[in-house]
């Protein structure tokens, strides 16, 4: 039973089929945003006459590739897809119109699409025109391969990844912030990769005055777009010459700052060609309005690449969708050495976030260690959840004035 | 060529022979301390007429085994042995007697023994009996085999593994020292077979006054020795009632102290069958001087399961020899959360430890990373070297005080 209280039987065959179209899919990673990827499969008396996908933005949608390259009539046959038809005109006319067009029998629907044009609105055009359309076939695997764009239109601000390096001490660097490099060659080269799927890499410009990083995508052969670049500065801090900001690092970068920075500064970085986001505040910005006004820029993703404090209000914010953390096989010790999460934490080992859907890869002798934080985690640390859209905004509280001190509940545990 | 200038040619079939003799030796694991594990197979014309290993402490030695379990006479067959034939008198008279007994013409052995009542001696006397001694096949192997030993007897110290669990943002306990539990069941599980393994467990006080842990090794069915258990408490913090000094603890417990701690705890502690073992100082001990106590003891290996001063300290004093650390997917956060290892640290990310010979385990979504440090990392760090052995002893300097401080040299790299 899906959400919308349809239940539909699926055979082994749908799954089969719907499995295809997930990885055709796939096919378009990178290339398709601000779309989601689609793939899509039709099938006539058991056999597959035609497979199609979202190539890239602006190219014909997955269920028109699939039409297209059909040597038949389609007359009576089933169309597998992993996002439901759209039904306006954007770039391209809508399928809807198509698929009923060439008399379709039966739709296979693997997720509704959440973008408020279409959602719903082209399954019931299709079951008008008297097309058997069923929904939720594999949603789950379909709502995951397009998580920045069903949590973008869902929860109105982009899917917010937060990665950090460290070494098995757990230090993101030294006292002295020194941290190059924590993890070896192959585990760049993956972080460089999950740049290149993102809209936007985010940085704090603690990060910015300590490592002056390029924050581009530097992979060889590499020519496709670069992400946004973030910096979070509320005092605006960043010198002018930081690397971020030259020509050596291509695509457009927004400072996001508070209302007490500097008006000269500000105009002095937007004239330098940057656009500056100016938030209410004193330094500290409300990530619950950042993150609304991202969502206006139609940013669907942030890569959130530190320092410790950046990521600590995200954590505070309870605004982080999945961890990437890698692990080194390094020790720096160091009581003062930097710590990946700093600002937010909760005070009860039973109040940790867990993550879900952990995935282990390792690089040489590194480890990159990947997970989701489900939503309800954050109602076991002992916050009241600030909820995830722009409107339900509340003001961030201080976790250590809520979580109880457990200090003494631990007699009774045996190591 | 091994360190004896001594250089033999091996062939495929000589070390597929010693392969199989070090999986022999393997099946003594946890059962032969204070000896080593030790594996021997006898070849005649090209077939393996017998196989031996030493299955515990006291009971006969792995070439003795392999003659006795012989079903033809052994004059003009090859033995190899994963290490050197004793040629004193143990609990068991010497293994060089009975193998010039039986006339082998061959002897190839792994590792020469380095208990200084057998090193080379074993070898000179098979020699003097006219068999060819051939030595250094696996060596490498058979050293990591019996690390515990080589180290003990080569070091003069215990073999020490330094072990956490941390979460997935380096955090060995909340802020309020709550860590319970941070790796799942498996791991734990793991650990506790690590337990096993050692002859000593090691925590500092602040760990018995946080966890109030037993110490003891509690697996399904397992019956096996229990470990010694070492709280190190420069000033007798320890109540008498904590668990690890009662009768639900079963094994022995070493205290180590310093001079500054009371007399009367220590007559107490005393008192109640605990060892306590004082140290000139006040509060802090010095490293070196502790493990060549334990040497005297007979201490071959202690897993020190922190916390972060204890551990620290023993980075301070060179003294780690393999880490072994659990990352869980947990996010606690928190500026002031417990971290693997304070007091020690180093400044610039190039000085850092490397691991070596690095082992990467899941147990379910936890990641269990292991890895030595190889002796001439400790130069690296930027302190002197301090030794290994009690005989060289030199004052614990301040890391800090020798690091250059690095803050500067970064600018020119891009991330």
């Amino acid at each position: 039973m899906n959400k919308h209280n349809e239940q539909f039987t699926f055979t082994k065959e749908d799954r089969a089929y719907m499995e295809r179209a997930l990885e055709l899919a796939a096919r378009g990673r990178g290339a398709t945003s601000p779309n989601p990827m689609v793939g899509a499969l039709i099938v006539k008396r058991g056999r597959v006459i035609a497979e199609g996908w979202h190539r890239q933005a602006g190219a014909p949608h997955a269920e028109i590739e699939a039409i297209r390259s059909a040597q038949e009539p389609l007359e009576g046959a089933t169309l597998y897809v992993t996002l439901e038809p759209c039904c306006h005109f954007g770039k391209t006319p809508p399928c809807t119109q198509e698929i009923i067009k060439h008399k379709f029998e039966r739709v296979v629907v693997a997720a509704r699409d959440p973008n408020p044009l279409v959602s719903g609105k082209g399954i019931e055009e299709l079951r008008a025109a008297q097309i058997r359309v069923e929904v939720g076939l594999c949603e789950l695997e379909a709502r995951r391969q397009n998580e920045f764009f069903f949590t973008y239109h869902e929860k109105k601000r982009p899917f917010i990844i937060s990665k950090w390096a460290m070494t098995l001490d757990g230090k993101i660097a030294t006292e002295t912030g020194h941290s190059r490099w924590i993890t070896n060659e192959m585990s760049r080269a993956y972080a460089h990769e999950l740049r290149a799927q993102v809209d936007a890499v985010m940085v704090g410009v603690g990060t910015v005055l300590m490592d002056n990083p390029l924050l581009t995508v530097r992979l060889e052969g590499y020519s496709g777009r670069q992400p946004l670049r973030i910096i979070v500065d509320g005092n605006l801090r960043i010198p002018s010459r930081a690397k971020c900001l030259t020509k050596a690092s291509p695509g457009s970068v927004i400072i996001c700052t508070s209302s007490a920075s500097s008006r000269d500064k500000r105009h002095e970085l937007e004239k330098a060609g940057h656009r500056v986001l100016v938030f209410p505040g004193r330094g500290l910005l409300d990530f619950h309005e950042v993150m609304a006004e991202f969502h206006k820029l139609g940013i669907q993703s942030i890569l959130c690449e530190g320092g410790s404090s950046l990521t600590g209000a995200l954590f505070e914010a309870q605004l982080v969708d999945k961890v990437v953390a890698f692990v080194a096989p390094k020790i720096v010790g160091g009581k003062n050495a930097k710590i990946p999460i700093a600002g937010w934490g909760v005070l009860h080992m039973d109040r940790a976030l867990s993550l879900s859907d952990v995935s282990i890869r390792s690089f040489g002798s590194d480890v990159c260690i990947e997970g989701y934080i489900a939503p309800q985690e954050w109602s076991k640390t002992g916050t009241e959840n600030h909820g995830d859209s722009s409107a339900e905004l509340t003001p961030v509280t201080a976790l250590k004035d809520l979580a109880p001190n457990s200090q003494n509940s631990t007699g009774g545990s045996n190591a």
